[in-house]
C-alpha cells in the first residue's frame, strides 16, 4: 500500500472575500505567501495552484523555488477560467472570443502542468451554466462544454484533465454539476486523459453520497483526483474536513481503499474565520485516523453485513474502527 | 403538429396513506373507482395503470372494459416494485429470491402492456437504493440495477421499458436519482429499447431544470414519457402542475416543442385533500394555456435572446406568451 | 446529577406504510405487542402512547398491566390528531366541527395523561397547516392554533402540554414549523403549563442548530421534552441517532447538560426497514457514551475557546471527550 | 390607498465580487455613479444606502446633492456591520472592542438618517453567528445580539430600527435567522422602535411561506419594511423579482394589502450579470402588474375559498387576477 500523501489547494493559504467583506477576510496574500504558510502544515506534500499566480507578477521558477524551500509539490494547476471575464461562461461563454481566451488560458496552464511535473489540469468552470430559466439553449451550451474540454484534451494528450464538478456557485447552476452528469460528458468525449476530480463537499451538498459517486467513477475509470471538507448539506461551506459528518467521509475513504485507489488526499478548505495552517493540521490528524481505520477495519465483516444490507451491523462494525482511531488521535 | 394528449397516473384518482394517517385520506377505492373518476375528467385520454390492479381481482378484461367505458387508453403500466416485499429493493435486493419476484412481476406486466396495447412497462425502482452509509456495496447495487433493467429489457425486446428517476422517498436514497445517472445506467446497458420518464417534480426538487435534464434526454434518444406536477424543491410534493413554478414547467415544454417531441401530457398529482378530477381539469387547463403559448411564442426572438444568455430579454418573451394565455384561461 | 433514563415512542415498535408501500413495511402490531417488544430493549424506561391505542380496542387498565409487565413507565399521550378526520388540520381545521372532535379527543387523552400518572400531554399537529399559496388565511389559523392549545392548557391546569414542531410532513408546511415560532405561539398563549417538545431531526432538517435551539427554549423556561434521531437534513428521515450527525447530536447534550437539564433522554427512531430492538438498543448505546463523555469534557477549556469563538479549539475538545468514550463501547 | 412607491438598495446599481471573481463582476463604483444608475430607472423614488459610502470620501451633503440630481430620497441606512473587522460578529463579536465599534459605527449611521430624513436604520448582523458546532455559547451571543440592538435603540430613541433576518450568508449560520426568530427577539427587547424588514427571498429559502410571515410581522406590529427578489429556495441568490415565483410573490403582496400596510416596494436584486437598470425595470413592471392584480382581485371569493381552505379555488382566483395583469404587461 502507497504511503498516505497529503495535499491542499494553495487558495487554502489565501485570503477570501465575498459580496459582503468586500474588504477582505484579512490581508491579501501574494501565492508566494501562500506557499510560505502551506510548508508550515505538518505533513503536506502536495499543492493545486490557481493560474495565472496570485498577488503579482511571478514565473514559473520563481515558483518552484518557494515551493522547494517550502517541501512541496504541485499535484495540479487550476487555471482561473471563473473571473470576470468568464463571468457568463469559459467553456459555454456566448461570446467566442471568451471561449477562445479561455482556451488560451487553460493552454498556458497546460505549460505550467509540464513545467512542474504535476499530475493534471484542473478544470473547475464554475460560471457554465445558467441563473435563469430560459436564459440558455441548454444543448448548446452543453456541446459547448463537451467541446471545450475535449478540444484541449486532444491538443494536450501528454497530460490529463480532471473536471471537478459542483451543483453550483458562483453561477447559480453549473452545467457540470453531479459525479453523474461528469462522467455522461467525459464518456461523450471519449478520450482517455479526462477524469473527474471529487469533491467531498460538492458531492454530499448535491445529494450525492461520495462513496457511491467514487466507486462510480472508479468503475469508470475516471477518479483521477479528489479533495475533502464539509458542509451543511445546502451550500459549499468548505468547513473542517470529518467536523460535522465522520461517518459519511470515512465511508469515501473506504471505497477508495477497497478500490486500491492511490492518490493524494487533497484538502479543499476555505478558512475565512481561521488559521488556515492550524485548518490544516487539524483536517490532517483525522485523515490520518482514517488511515489507520482502514488498516484496522473488519472488511470481511463489513462486506458479509453489506450482502445483507444490514444498516445497523455495517454502521457498527465502521464506527468501531473509526472511533478507536479518533480517539487516539 | 400532433395534437395535444393528456393523461394520468391512475393513482391520481386513489386515496392515499402515510406513515401518520394509517386511515387514509379518504375511503379506499378499486382500480375500476379510479378509472370511473378519471373517465369524469373533461380531456383526460390515457391512464398509466399499478399492476398488480388496485382493490380487488381484476382481470385484464375487467379493466379493459372499465377504460372503454370511460373513454380511455393506457399508455402505461406500472409494476408495483415498492411494497413489502420490496422494501429493501427489486432490482437490488440482497435476497435473489426477491429480485427474481421482482422480475416474475414485471414479466406479469409486461402481459398487461401487450394485453392494452400500451407505450411501455414503467420502471420506478422507488425502494433500491440505502438508507445509512455503509449500507451496501455501492458497486454491486449499481449492477444489479442494470442488470435488472436489462435483462427485462432484452427478453421483452418488443416493448419499451421507462425508468422514473427520483432523488429519494421512499428510499431515503434511491439509486435512479437523476436524469444523468439514469442516462449513465441506460447508455451502459445499451439496449434501444430502454428510455427515461422524466417527472417535473423530481426534476426540480433534485435540482435539475427539467428542461436542461430533457433535453439531454431527447440528446441520447431516451425521453420515451413524461409527467408533471409540482413541489417546494424538497420533496416530491406532488402538487397542482403549475401552481408554483410556471416558468420553469413553460420551460420545459418549450424545450418538448422545440425539439418535436411527441407524446402525452402526463400528470402525477395526489390530492391528498383536494377533489381529484378538479384538479385533474385545473391542470389540464394549464397545460392548455402553455400549449396555446407555444403556438404563440416567439422561437426567434426568444434564440436571439439565449444566444448571447440575455436572461431578462429571453425571460421576458418567454412571459409574455405564456401570460396572454394563461390569462385567458 | 440525575441518573440517565432512556424512553421511546411506542410508534419506534410499530410497522409503518407509507404512500407506495400501502401494505406496511411489516405485519401489523397492536400497541400491546410494541409494548412487549419495547420490553426487550436493555436499558428503556419510558415510552410515549399513541392515543387512541392502536391496533384494538384497549382500556388504560390493560396498557398498564402491559407496561407493569414490560417495566415501562409512560412519559406522555401522543393524541392522533393528524389522521384521516383532521386531514385538514386538528386546531386550524376550517370546519369548527372537526376543532371540537379535536379538542375532545385530546381531552380524552389528558384523562390518560392522568391515568398513568405521564408527564405530558403531546401535541404534534401534523397536519395543521397548508399545502398552498393563497389556501390559507394566515392570520386565522395562526390564531386557531394559538387558542387550540390555550384552551386545552386552560381547561387542564394539571397538566402540562409539549407541543412537538416540524417544517413540514404529512402537511406540505406545518405551522409550528420551528422552534422560535412555537416560542413565539407559547409566549403569546402565556400559559405555564405549555412547552416545547425538541425533536433533534426536526431542529436539523429545519436548519436549527439543536443545541441553539435547547438553549432557546430552556431560556424561556419552555424544554418540557426532548427526543432524538438523525436524518439528512432534508427530510424527517427519522434514522438512527448518532449515525449521521454524532457531534451536533453531542452538542446539543452539552447544552442540555451545561444547563442541568432534567428529563428522560428519548428515542424517536423509525425502523422502517431494521429490527427495532436492535436499532433502539443501538442508540441507547451511543446515548450512554454521550452520557459519559459529558461526564469527561473539559468545561473550562470548552468555555474559553467559546469566549473567543475559537471553532478549531473547541471542536478538538469536544471531540476529544466524544470520540474517547464511543470508542468504548 | 396609498399611491405605489418604488425603492432599491443602492447596492442593485454596484458591482459585486466574489470567493471565485475576486476582480469583480465588473469595473467598480462610487455610490455616486450607482446614485447616477438609479436614477435611470424610472419610477424608482428611495434608495437605501451602505454606510460608509462606498467608492470614496464623500458627505452627506454631496450624496444628498447627488440623489436630488437622480430624484432619489434615502429609505434607510445600512451600517456595514458585515466587512472584516466585523468577520465574526458585530453584537456578537467575541471582542468587547469590535462590538464597541460596531455600536460606533451604527451610532454614525443614525446621524445619517437623521440627515436624509430617512425611515430607518437599516441592521443586516450577515456576520453575527456561528460556522461550527461548539464554536459559541449560544446563550452568551442570543443575549449579545439582543442587546446590541436594544442599546441602539435606546440610545436613538427618535429613529426606527429594523432588522433583516436570513438564514444565512455570509456566516453560515446567521443568528437572526427567521421572521419568527427575529420577532421573539424584539419582543424580548421590548422597544417600539424594533421592527423587521422581510426580504422575500430570505423568507422562502428559509422555507418560510412570505406572505404568512408577513402576516405574522404586521400582527406584531413590528412589519417596517420589505424587499423582494427571488431565489431557487435553497440560497439568497438575489434574481429577478418574479421571475421564478410570481404566485408566491403575489400572495406576500397581497397579505400587504389585506393588512392595509404602507411602505415602500424595495428591490434587493443582485445583477452579477445583468445591466442592473434593465433588471430594475423589469422588476417594477412586475410590481406594477402585481399592484394592478390587486386592485382587480375578488376578495370576497379569494375569502370564501380561505374559509374552507379550498386550495384549487382560491388559487384560480388569485391566478386569474394576476395573470390577466401581467398579460397586460
Amino acid at each position: 500500500m502507497k504511503k498516505q500523501e497529503f495535499g491542499a489547494g494553495i487558495w487554502h493559504f489565501a485570503t477570501y472575500l465575498d459580496r459582503y467583506a468586500t474588504d477582505g477576510y484579512g490581508e491579501p496574500r501574494t501565492v508566494i505567501e501562500a506557499i510560505e504558510l502551506a510548508g508550515k502544515v505538518g505533513d503536506l506534500s502536495y499543492v493545486d495552484i490557481n493560474y495565472p499566480y496570485f498577488g503579482g507578477e511571478f514565473s514559473n521558477e520563481e515558483i518552484k523555488k518557494s515551493l522547494d524551500k517550502a517541501g512541496l509539490k504541485v499535484i495540479g494547476i487550476t487555471p482561473e477560467i471563473y473571473t470576470r471575464e468568464f463571468s457568463k461562461g469559459a467553456f459555454t461563454n456566448p461570446d467566442p472570443g471568451v471561449r477562445k481566451r479561455a482556451h488560451e488560458l487553460i493552454t498556458e496552464a497546460c505549460d505550467a502542468v509540464r513545467f512542474f511535473n504535476a499530475s493534471y489540469v484542473k478544470l473547475w468552470p464554475g460560471q457554465d451554466g445558467w441563473d435563469y430559466p430560459f436564459q440558455v439553449d441548454h444543448k448548446t451550451i452543453w456541446k459547448n462544454s463537451m467541446d471545450g474540454v475535449g478540444n484541449l484534451a486532444t491538443e494536450n494528450s501528454d497530460l490529463k484533465f480532471v473536471i471537478e464538478y459542483k451543483p453550483r456557485e458562483p453561477r447559480v447552476k453549473m452545467i457540470y454539476d453531479s459525479m453523474t452528469r461528469t462522467l455522461l460528458g467525459i464518456e461523450q468525449i471519449g478520450l482517455p486523459n479526462v477524469g473527474v476530480l471529487l469533491d467531498f463537499g460538492h458531492a454530499i451538498y448535491g445529494g450525492e453520497s461520495a462513496a457511491d459517486s467514487a466507486q462510480l467513477a472508479i468503475d469508470h475509470g475516471r477518479l483521477f483526483g479528489m479533495d475533502v471538507n464539509d458542509n451543511f448539506r445546502s451550500w459549499d461551506d468548505d468547513l473542517l474536513a470529518g467536523s460535522l459528518h465522520p461517518i459519511e467521509l470515512f465511508e469515501f475513504f473506504y471505497v477508495l481503499r477497497k478500490n486500491n485507489w492511490q492518490g493524494v488526499w487533497q484538502l479543499d478548505q476555505f478558512p475565512f474565520r481561521e488559521d488556515s495552517v492550524e485548518m490544516a493540521n487539524t483536517a490532517i490528524d483525522f485523515l490520518k485516523s482514517v488511515n489507520r481505520a482502514l488498516d484496522d477495519l473488519d472488511y470481511d465483516a463489513l462486506s458479509k453485513a453489506q450482502a445483507s444490507h444490514d444498516a445497523m451491523g455495517a454502521l457498527k462494525i465502521a464506527q468501531k474502527a473509526l472511533y478507536k482511531h479518533l480517539a487516539r488521535d
